[in-house]
């Protein structure tokens, strides 16, 4: 398995509507076939010293193989999101795992 | 949906007896109920300026609610996995998010 975690920062986390056109981007992403499983979250309430809960939403999106992570890289409903959402956010932190 | 990630740094990341002791205490948390769907990885071999591939393991639990995931903070596994555990790792990031 492969699992790619996202943390996305916005750059106006108090603009209502850059939250929503940042959601529905990233929901967008949940019709392309390779992904296996998609989850898409805001941080939890859950507050130790240990969890980063600054970002304003994640998506943690599980693949077969690598090769199918690599096609959704170059999909073009990814790449339209990419285009289309990128100048919302201040930050993008990634994280890739294989199992 | 509530998933919990969370990446480990080992002390010792050349330690291959700290390493086989991490995963196999991390493999022995997957017995635990209340997980819906768990995974645990090392970096994929993937390279871009957005990608933190510094870790040693991560770990991806999805549980149904925050509930499930408080009953698993407090299981006796994963007490135990902590207690034996705790010492081999530097540093612990924990992200949590809600769906």
């Amino acid at each position: 398995m492969f699992v790619h975690t996202v943390f996305f920062w916005l750059k106006h986390p108090e603009n209502q509507a850059d939250r929503d056109a940042l959601r529905a981007g990233l929901e967008s992403l949940k019709g392309i076939n390779d992904i296996t499983t998609a989850y898409i979250g805001v941080p939890a309430d859950t507050r130790r010293p240990v969890i980063d809960h600054s970002y304003d939403f994640s998506l943690t999106f599980v693949f077969g193989d690598k090769d199918a992570h690599d096609r959704y890289q170059i999909h073009p409903v990814h790449l339209e999101f990419v285009s289309e959402c990128s100048h919302l956010w201040e930050r993008v932190q990634v994280y890739d795992a294989v199992s």
